[in-house]
């Protein structure tokens, strides 16, 4: 991509994700030249004040964009599946937090905290870089610097996943429906697979292969993908609760030598994107809706497995919608964008 | 303890779980003679249509006692530290709901679908028999069958712990607060250690050594104590969730075997106390709000991990006020009275 002071930028897709861009951009002093907001229909949306002209999407309109951030949709495929080849065939570079291209060996899955070098392939491809999942994002800036550390042999993890993970109609499902059930009245599952309030199900996305969640092959596969080993054993169960924004994941990790805490403490001070929150003495821990507007993932209740010395445990907490897709996007557009 | 028709049982504490214990009670048509409720100070309670005379406890309240069953107290000393010794002075069986005697080595510790042969033992110690952690107890019922068929070596587990689990003044904490937050107010946690709406947090009892919490530690040393086996290497991560009422665990198994899943599902089946849920396709898997008012354990989510031949996961969920605590009890009781 060419060096220049302004990039022109698309953003597809203006539900919770495409939002959270639109802000991410501004906030993060992006240096955007012209902007463009496509989604399936024209209209103005405003966001934090400011109001957005939104364009219908067209092959054309991707005509002098540099930069193409797809926001993705949940459980169908993206716009990403029709519009990044004509995106990338009038020059743009295309980064898509949708699920429909992670997988391609042509197509890098980027976390810029532990393989930016990846994204760079992209130029040399299909010019199309992957934004992992939400709640594998979190998962491997956590382990990255304990794998560095220690060689990590195994995963289990368990995930408190929030509602707008399923979109801001699932979000807004939460709250009307939490009212109704304080109200008396019946919880009517509309968006959601489950009952929200007041509630939680072990069910994100659909099921596959060996009784495994689209969302649980996704923490073991783009794993795999992003740290370039597959042997590196990955379990999950996922689960939704009745947060907003915020994903929770208690991570259970064994490693091939013993565990040093101490040098994982000082891995994570030193690693970039993450925050420490760990002083359980004054109950001190990530939560959700600290971490919600905020753009690291938080690490707290860092302990070894009393009964195995090669095993610790985090809890590791990011806001799904921005470190988990919007912010991750915008710092894979970053690595590209010197200034 | 003698064999009768009708047994005199006091039932001490009228908190959450002692008013779930005279419910009990009542349900299972447990066959009470004289019945006294008992509590630091004298009045008059309802419970589904039927009023209670609490009379206020002393010593000489357990006179003519058979059956003492303590609800025990959240975060402090229960009254059984107190009076259980009374109790059994004149004549009672103690069935502790409360932690303070669960790892004395006199004392055993109980699920009757898993030690039911302990509970004798009490008669010939201190006369008193403890009722495991919530936690804890759903967690093992579901662990005994696996653990009989292919020997389990590691647990790994998360819990979302539901806030009755703290009482019922955190069960209300839980919906005041939820209702102050949609109307705009602030959330101000006055029982729980945290924000508990639309927010969750890793902290349940307190912070101990290696880090764990007590909650974390009784999932550990009970589940020794109950299967007489303190080499399994148990490790947990115990949080509590936006839920009024039912624990939900993800439990991770490594068995000393490869694992046979028809096998697990054919033993659960023949289990007592067990329900499997567990039709992905028809998106049927255990739900808090299913499991409460219910007596079972619901598992559901059984599957192999697909990276590793000897290990599977398992969804765990129950009633905390009445399997985890009160139903347990009560289960306890019922191994005395032939009917």
């Amino acid at each position: 991509m060419r060096r220049r002071s302004k990039y022109n930028v698309a953003v597809v897709g203006v539900g919770a994700v495409g939002v959270e861009m639109l802000r991410v951009l501004r906030q993060r002093d992006f240096p955007v030249g012209d902007l463009k907001v496509l989604a399936r229909s024209a209209r103005v949306i405003g966001v934090d004040g400011h109001s957005y002209h939104v364009e219908a999407i067209t092959p054309e309109a991707f005509d002098g964009v540099d930069i193409a951030l797809f926001a993705g949709t949940e459980g169908e495929k993206g716009a990403a599946v029709t519009y990044a080849a004509e995106a990338v065939k009038r020059g743009a570079l295309v980064i898509d937090n949708g699920a429909d291209f992670r997988m391609d060996p042509d197509v890098p899955l980027v976390v810029p905290e532990v393989n930016p070098k990846d994204a760079k392939k992209a130029l040399k491809a299909r010019g199309i870089i992957a934004n992992p999942n939400c709640s594998t994002i979190q998962m491997v800036v956590a382990l990255a610097p304990i794998h560095k550390l220690f060689k990590i042999k195994k995963v289990v993890v368990a995930t408190y996943q929030a509602a707008s993970g399923a979109g801001s109609k699932a979000a807004q499902e939460l709250f009307d429906q939490t009212r109704s059930v304080l109200d008396g009245q019946a919880a009517v599952p509309q968006v959601l697979d489950q009952r929200i309030a007041f509630n939680l199900f072990p069910h994100i996305g659909g099921f596959g292969e060996a009784g495994y969640t689209s969302e649980e092959w996704k923490m073991v596969k783009e794993t795999h993908k992003i740290f370039h080993d597959p042997r590196i054993k990955i379990s999950a169960t996922t689960a939704r609760v009745p947060v907003k924004t915020g994903h929770s994941e208690a991570v259970y990790i064994e490693c091939r030598r013993p565990v040093d805490i101490d040098a994982v403490r000082k891995a994570f001070a030193e690693a970039p994107g993450i925050v420490v929150v760990d002083d359980v003495a004054q109950s001190q821990y990530p939560l959700p809706v600290d971490a919600e507007g905020r753009d690291e993932v938080f690490i707290g209740r860092i302990r070894k497995d009393p009964m195995d010395e090669k095993a610790l445990w985090l809890w590791v907490v990011a806001d799904n919608l921005r470190k988990g897709a919007a912010t991750n996007a915008v710092q894979i557009a970053e690595l590209f964008v010197k200034r």
